[in-house]
């Protein structure tokens, strides 16, 4: 066989395999994968260089299917290549398996879940840019995507960032097979409409036959011979392709064959051959120099704002661990990762403003086992909510920090005011949701931000505020502190809260009332053990939040106590009315989340159970 | 004077005026404002067409500041209108005044807040689209956009959706003043990088010094000719411009000017001029025909997916109320949006993959009294949070619907599983969360989303569920049913968990178990008297939901009986892992919340309640 007649043949393979494991499932994605099969059959046989015995190894490229649905081809070019067997391939969507709906890393070849259009390309650029400034390792990233997801902006983010940074490391293949999963796409099979567009993006641009195997050929070798930038391949396809009955047909999307085996004997019927992968040459991560953590440390009463505290204790951090990275949406002279961006230049990457992009980055910066950090004002990161469940369903470990949370912010408004933050981060799988009250407090948590798995949150305020803590004292995530002991009466605050109940518990002690504060600087994991203490002794809390009533401080207090025995009355203080511009002591008092209105509360919760013990 | 005399003067006044408003407040954009004031001015005095008496005129153009921190310039050119006082231009930035730091619709020439960057193009998109398709009236919408914002892939889809679209009426302006918050944008002065990627978008682009008045005014002119095709303004232009002391400098972004004082005697002193601005035309929007309601009814017993009763209900809707719209990111056979788009095709818009752009638009086109109702699966709104967040801001009344909530899905796995969007739709300023469980409840829910006020949202199940309910049943918001009745433990559920639970309770009700069921259809606000009735009457309450523990149903209920002296134990049934594919059966039982579980859980927590007492 000619190697174009090996190309063909392997081709078919996938498409059965593809019609196959779709099949059994009775549902996926089949047609979706048709379209691309000639695409990946060439990476496969010629352009990808992996090693699937050792996909740990730092010199694999990195295929990424943006259209994750078309998850029956992948799956099929990882039995193409020998990863998975037969067998394996047939567990396709069933309970239990790897093989899930939509790629997730429970494989290991898979570096990021997909499934969530508009996403593959972005975190594609993350991983294209650890390679070509952290690692500094030859490999390439192919991404895989689809047409219709063209019209998520998150794409053009991608678009935009690849072609700044100049990655020509990166391969995208738009796979135009013209059909969504309701009917055609903006742009149908008009390829200049794409290639233009990558093109005023600075990208080079190719536009091909997707099933003229030549043609696929030539446009992969200018892609790994182009510098200076990235490529797309816009490749012409027919969704279906091989099978008449299903070819460029709507109404065919995200369905299963009503005639597979038809279908299979028409692509030729089954085989089971495996291609030899081309393994890359061996290659090393780039190693950072470092020294030791040198954390800052504040004077207990002096005035430092957490953002500060963050930008500080990130430097430090970076200064000593040589993986982490920073990452800012534009605004790093407001959350100070500008420090971090002046003492370790060479780890830090400006984002501008695209949060979803950013986000993107870091999920694939940890792809490649950097430890990225990523900033910008707490609300803007309601702007990448879909990249951060995703994330999670990466099992990927990120670290964000949101600046400016809450109405505490002041003058700049509403539109500026994280309020629902902490319920967004809450409501993630495996998160964990940080809210120091102090510098110091802030700094230890950085620290222990850089080794902690999974989506990990810190929510900083705009504010100086007082130092609490001893520079030397540990803030372990899933502790709390009593910072004020107390037996009538239990404060919940966290962040400026925190200060204000201080405030609020000294107003309350000239009264007589004995107020218990708690700084709940973690949210999530909560301290449980120090709550239902607190709980025992006083018998009833106050939580305070700037932030919306709902799936905040208190709604994660109230969980703590659901199933105790004794569950302890909770009254909650919390943003209720849409805030305006003010100061920030406006503000707070005008949200009944100041200092009086906590003593308020308080000295009336206490009251009130007295009068019914 | 010269007509451009009288423009440059009255540019020097929306300067002035942009300079003592910082000045006042301490805070505020003004560089920012500078920039642009030359756009305005011409706009201002020669093409817009608006009644600032009657805001409501639905013939008035629309001006939209993308660039929403340029609040100073905006609020002078409605002090240059007229429309505000000196007085009141001088309040800007203080608690209580309606010229916030960045605007909201508190003004009534404001039509949505802006402040979250990369929000008014798309937004503008939805507005423009309504006087083009619905009512058909020739206004125009002006957008202001900073060059930094891009970056956002919103304005993308923005470009994409205005292009495909023909919206000509439709104007963007971008002021390239080549500073961003924290220094040089990605293409600082090249105009070239914004007027090719728009042009390769499909729109017309022109390039200018924003200073040159003449060529402001060719551009305008040029705008509202062209015809097809939406034009983009590319304007040169200088940050800070007028003020020599921060004229094109890093480092002035978001900070009142140090010497106010002198700075407006540079830029010619303070100057109170009016501009007789424009009225447009009168014109009445076109009004739909429509019939009388005949929502879809359901045979109790039946099997219908909620999604499904979501589609034929808002079809129902559509024809008998000629406000009512939909808008689909091309899911619309999946949320069934597709029987609209099929019996009122006049007001149906296909959005494509870009969930951004539909909640924009959905936002746009309610600035107008439309009435929006736009879905996606439940998991893809979290593209869109920080547009559902801004239009809380807006104060917009949109009506959202996210169908294929939870692992219920089955086989796609968890990108596709909305676990995260009560908790995230909860914390929303003022929302609506629904979440019905049969076809009849949904198509009555339907009804009452048309005309309620704020965020509503409604969350769909894909899989059909028999229907519990008598069609002529009513569903009031801040319902609930208790679909049985129980003396022993409360279930509540909702979705697809109320029938786990009534399948739970007939198996507790064999073990001698009475279990109340209580179907918490609307999830808030809440029904707090029918729970407490049931936490009285039982005392003890299992709750189960198809989500994470954080922010949903939970806590939700935990919420109602907070402050209450009698608390009920509640123990939380939700999913907890990560989940992968399978069937709904097998993923619903190994998350915990079938009927097996349901029914272990009331039989624990009835033993334990009993014991205790």
């Amino acid at each position: 066989m000619t190697e174009q007649e090996r190309w063909h043949e392997l081709a078919q393979q996938l498409r059965v395999d593809s019609v196959r494991s779709a099949a059994v499932a009775k549902s996926g994605h089949p047609t979706s994968s048709l379209s691309a099969a000639d695409l990946m059959a060439v990476l496969l046989a010629k352009y990808l260089r992996y090693d699937f015995d050792g996909p740990e190894n730092p010199a694999n490229d990195h295929l990424i299917f943006s259209k994750g649905h078309a998850s029956p081809l992948l799956y099929s070019v990882y039995k193409a290549a020998g990863a998975i067997s037969e067998e394996e391939l047939l567990t396709f969507r069933k309970f239990g398996s790897r093989l899930e709906g939509h790629p997730t890393p429970v494989l290991p070849w898979v570096d990021v879940a997909t499934g969530s259009l508009g996403q593959g390309l972005p975190i594609s650029v993350g991983v294209a840019l650890a390679g070509k400034k952290l690692d500094r390792i030859p490999y390439r990233v192919w991404c895989l995507c689809g047409d219709s997801e063209i019209a998520e902006g998150s794409m053009w983010e991608a678009f935009e960032h690849a072609a700044f940074i100049g990655l020509d490391n990166l391969t995208a293949i738009i796979d135009v097979n013209r059909l969504g999963q309701r009917g055609e796409t903006m742009h149908g099979w008009d390829l200049d409409s794409y290639a233009d567009r990558a093109r005023a993006f600075g990208w080079s641009a190719v536009e091909i036959d997707g099933h003229d195997l030549e043609q696929i050929d030539r446009a992969y070798e200018e892609a790994t011979t182009t510098t200076d930038r990235p490529t797309v391949i816009v490749a012409k396809t027919i969704k279906g392709k091989g099978v008449k009955e299903v070819e460029d047909k709507p109404g065919w999307h995200g369905k299963a064959l009503d005639h597979a085996d038809e279908a299979i004997e028409e692509l030729g019927g089954v085989r089971n051959e495996v291609v030899d992968v081309a393994k890359p040459d061996r290659a090393d991560p780039h190693v950072f120099e470092t020294g030791s953590l040198e954390l800052p440390a504040y004077d207990v009463g002096e005035e430092v704002a957490t953002r500060k505290a963050y930008g500080d204790a990130l430097a430090a951090v970076g200064k000593a661990d040589g993986l982490v990275v920073a990452l800012d949406g534009e605004v790093s002279n407001s959350t100070f990762a500008e420090i971090f961006a002046e003492q370790v230049p060479d780890r830090y990457f400006e984002m501008y403003i695209a949060e979803q992009q950013m986000a993107a980055a870091a999920v694939g910066l940890q792809v490649r086992g950097w430890k990225p950090f990523a900033s910008t004002f707490a609300a803007f990161w309601t702007r990448a909510y879909d990249f951060v469940r995703m994330a999670a369903i990466s099992r990927a470990d990120i670290k964000l920090c949101g600046s400016h949370a809450g109405v505490s912010i002041g003058e700049d408004g509403p539109s500026q005011m994280a309020l629902e933050d902490l319920a967004a981060f809450r409501a993630v799988h495996s998160s964990t949701v940080l809210y120091p009250s102090d510098g110091n407090s802030a700094a230890k948590l950085v620290a222990e931000m850089a080794d902690r798995d999974g989506i990990v949150f810190m929510r900083t305020t705009r504010a100086s505020t007082p130092v609490l803590y001893e520079p030397d004292e540990d803030f372990p995530i899933g502790g709390s502190k009593v910072v004020r002991d107390g037996d009538d009466v239990t404060v919940v605050g966290a962040g400026i809260t925190l200060h204000e109940a201080l405030k609020a518990a000294d107003a309350l002690a000239a009264q007589g009332v004995s107020a218990r504060v708690i700084d709940l600087y973690s949210v999530k994991p909560i301290d449980e053990e120090t709550l239902r203490a607190a709980a025992e002794a006083t018998g009833c809390i106050v939580t305070v939040e700037d932030h919306w009533p709902e799936g905040g401080i208190a709604e994660a207090v109230l969980s703590v106590f659901a199933e105790d025995e004794e569950r302890p009355k909770v009254v909650s203080l919390a943003v209720r009315e849409m805030p305006g511009s003010g100061t920030p002591d406006e503000l707070l008092a005008a949200a009944g989340i100041d200092a009086e209105h906590i003593a308020d509360a308080a000295l009336k919760l206490v009251s009130a159970t007295a009068a019914h013990r």
